[in-house]
């Protein structure tokens, strides 16, 4: 690996200078997807204040990658009415994973959940933070190949949602446009090109 | 626009079916940085449930282009502690919108805070929601060119970051790495290809 580029213009902090210790937490909230803390942390000059930080558990975002090559290549994508947007929108079907759980293995029941489908392969093909400002979790982004119909759709309670198809030609255009308006869509397909070669 | 390709498999509803209708909210904690609400709300099928959402400002990140060309033109960003992941980390800069606040205002507000710099251009390249499933907001995507260094930073309370630049062909490298760990840098970096045609 080449050494990275890197000018600093305006004084530079080592690590250690640039973190915040953790002092304390207290507990303010919990919901069945996430619980809020609010963190009492010190800075290396001595600093102190409250941070509030929202603990989850991981997710996984999963490309269900069809049979085909070029540019009409399938893909499942899922539609479904989010909470927090308050509108319906697409997405690649995405889940949390549970306590103890491998990632991989969150992939593969959240694929099966909400398409019936199951894959040959499960290629992790990165992780990120979701938001490492307040987030806690990592979000991580798994290619499905060798896609398998064996099921109807097993959803959790309260959750209803469409399964599509979309071309490869079609996603290029339109993630990250009002139909497929999440951020988490955006990044995975990011990592997906990456992973192809499709950029970089 | 040509039409979309989309086969449904697995009975398809409209919006009006998919969407949840709010009856009644709960605030239930506010933070400098977003609130937490408790929302009550009924399905098309009569059933009804709560779902919890974070309420917060909307959101601006900026790609700042230094003049040049190919894979070595360069780009500002910043090194800062993370309260989430509780690691330091590099992004684009970024911030919130402030009430009544323009998204291009709080991007180059944002933009010379962090940086010192100023743009001679703001254009907004994208927006999504950071994530549909408990967010409310949009995060909106700005490419600042023609910057010029004009001031020192000018950080908010407990706001610590150093600057940096980074090559077109580091950032293709190390962008969704450890280094550079934020779903949201990820996202924005696409953005970025998709407006300069390098992808798509």
């Amino acid at each position: 690996m080449d050494t990275l580029e890197i000018l600093v213009y305006n004084g530079s902090m080592n690590d250690d200078k640039l973190t915040w210790k953790r002092l304390s937490s207290k507990p303010i909230y919990e919901t069945r997807i996430f619980s809020v803390q609010e963190v009492n942390k010190i800075f290396s000059n001595g600093d102190k204040a409250n941070f509030v930080q929202i603990e989850a558990p991981d997710w996984v975002t999963i490309i269900p990658e069809l049979p085909g090559t070029g540019e009409n290549r399938e893909f499942l994508t899922v539609r479904q009415y989010r909470h927090g947007s308050g509108k319906v929108g697409m997405e690649f079907p995405a889940g949390t994973v549970d306590p103890g759980e491998q990632p991989a293995r969150t992939a593969a029941r959240e694929l099966l959940e909400e398409t019936g489908y199951t894959a040959a392969e499960l290629i992790k093909i990165g992780s990120v933070n979701p938001n490492p400002a307040f987030m806690t979790n990592t979000t991580y982004t798994f290619l499905a190949r060798g896609l398998q119909k064996v099921a109807d759709q097993n959803l959790d309670e309260h959750e209803y949602l469409d399964v599509h198809t979309e071309t490869y030609k079609n996603l290029m255009r339109i993630i990250g446009t009002e139909e497929y308006h999440s951020a988490i869509t955006v990044q995975a397909w990011h990592f997906y090109l990456r992973y192809t070669g499709d950029i970089g």
